[in-house]
């Protein structure tokens, strides 16, 4: 996790990255999302420590990514489960995978295929919702909004933002 | 930075958020695109340690995401630019201000605005490739692929997915 809490930036990159601190969150996240969900078992997949994952899933839980369930009604074992804001982290993923596998790949070819239920589609893209086209680093620019301002973190960017406007 | 290395992990989450360790890579990619490139400025902006940023911007050189070139021609003075690799993280940037928009929002509104270039839209979405609809935790799935296996980082997510096959 970085030392200082970027939560107060006013950058939504930042706020972001504040709540996926490190490699440990994201992967929790993936494997709540496929199914491993229990704290002993997340220990076994990710070999990750118990303190450190204990530490990772109070954060993400004091973030209102995940929950901690009873198994079943009454039941005193739990689980994690994705809020919905966790929930929304998934598409990001979909995008990790996809840079992955065209960035770093394994040399036995994709771990994973990614699969888009009905259509059975096989590969996702980051799409303007307005004219469909994938936006690409050439095809997007920035604005000022409201809520920008210069401080930690966007000390620069916040007067190149503003020059902007 | 995450303490072990995740870059032999069968898994393109893991292989990219190990590319991408903490909240300051992920910011001095931002920084690039929109065009704080040069090191003091970098420093400046982010309010991070010279010690600091230098280990992250020798590890994204490392990865090929950033490049350090000379200002211009025979200039002794450099900046850093985004490789093609590094330029294919701007849409995954893209999600994570619009995941940080929606669920972390700043009190006085967005702090920026993204836009698409030509057609002006102002949002953007991950979808399906194959039939272009919005890709959702609900309709994304997952399957084995060849490069897929068990280890640490995939010690259960390996098995599952080789069920599945």
């Amino acid at each position: 996790m970085t030392r200082t809490s970027l939560n107060n930036v006013t950058c939504s990159i930042a706020r972001t990255v504040d709540v996926l601190s490190d490699a440990w969150a994201w992967l929790i996240v993936r494997d709540v999302f496929v199914g491993v969900r229990r704290f002993d078992d997340l220990c076994h997949d990710l070999s990750v420590s118990r303190k450190v994952l204990a530490e990772r899933l109070t954060q993400l839980i004091t973030a209102d990514v995940l929950i901690k369930a009873p198994l079943e009604a009454g039941s005193a074992r739990f689980e994690y489960r994705l809020t919905a804001k966790g929930e929304d982290l998934v598409p990001i993923l979909a995008t990790l995978v996809a840079w992955g596998d065209r960035w770093e790949p394994t040399t036995g070819g994709p771990p994973l295929y990614i699969e888009h239920t009905g259509c059975h589609g096989a590969s996702i893209e980051v799409t303007c919702t307005s004219c469909g086209k994938p936006v690409t680093a050439d095809t997007l620019s920035t604005r000022p909004g409201p809520g920008g301002g210069t401080g930690p973190g966007t000390a620069i960017i916040g007067k190149i933002m503003n020059d902007r406007s």
